[in-house]
């Protein structure tokens, strides 16, 4: 049980040992819960054929709404990012890269979702696809490899914004993001 | 000295009565440089006539120098941030406004350096000019103020980008900042 807490994101040996010796001398009630939420977890989540993220249905909630707007769709490299993009009000249509290429971890862009993805473009009305992997070295270059595909398609593609947080001052942020605020700057009509 | 070094920013007064204590223990010498150093500062600080940076020399560095690209003025609320532009690669024009307009504090329009960002506006050869106050409440409210004026007189007028900081995951990010990205999203050509 300590080895199998260990291997969770953040955790270490000594909170997985915590944690263990926790659920012990809980007497297994607690214990119990755990272990039934996470086979129940298991049992009823699917990844969405579709777009492939993580849902109870198949295809997800968010492919079989027909009232979701169709003409932007949002490349995200993991399921959270569905959430996350949820949360900040887009109301289109999703696809889960379920990754991201890296050198580092051997993940090339055949490990991808990308052949469904554009097998989706060709049948979806999406008139626009925006990469919206992160804004970090890796998501930049697979926000790159995936231009230089959909371009040859003919299909406008876009990339989130990167820039100064929202809410924060210019003399807290990095030179690197100075940098993209200005490059990116945008024209006031 | 103790409530003079209180009124420093983020200094309490137990951290005023350290710093006393300590330069009067010193036995003088580290109290004199400061002083010294004080007033040296003082003295040589000039604001620059032309931008209201601060500088040892009036006009300012950045104004007599004649290599700078006159194309672009950036519009920014306080001289530390010329610093962080500067290192951030931005080799154009400076106007530093000495505040924002904040309903709170009181300080209006009227009372930053738009008078003179006009007048030297009339005088330049600048093309655009940039809005590159925080992108905060009171430096949006700002930024939209001089948007309107600006434009007025028919001057390209553009505003930093805000978006996700560079270096960042999806996941890490706030709502709004994400819904900032999407907004601002660039045509990839």
């Amino acid at each position: 049980m300590i080895s199998a807490f260990s291997r969770l994101p953040g955790v270490g040996p000594k909170s997985a040992e915590r944690f263990s010796y926790f659920l012990l001398r809980s007497g297994g009630e607690v214990a119990e819960e755990l272990r039934a939420s996470i086979q129940a977890a298991l049992q009823s989540t699917k990844v969405c054929s579709q777009c492939f993220n993580l849902d109870e249905q198949d295809p997800c909630s968010i492919c079989s709404d027909e009232g979701r707007d169709q003409q932007v769709m949002l490349v995200v490299e993991d399921p959270r990012d569905v959430t996350a993009f949820e949360e900040s009000g887009f109301r289109g249509l999703y696809h889960v890269l379920q990754g991201r290429v890296s050198d580092l971890e051997g993940i090339g862009p055949e490990d991808l979702t990308i052949g469904p993805l554009f097998e989706r473009l060709s049948r979806l009305r999406s008139s626009e696809v925006c990469l919206a992997t992160s804004p970090d070295l890796e998501g930049e270059g697979t926000a790159q490899i995936l231009a230089e595909r959909l371009a040859e398609r003919g299909l406008a593609v876009s990339r989130i914004a990167r820039g100064i947080p929202a809410g924060s001052s210019i003399t807290q942020v990095s030179k690197s993001i100075l940098a993209d605020a200005l490059e990116g700057r945008r024209k006031l009509s």
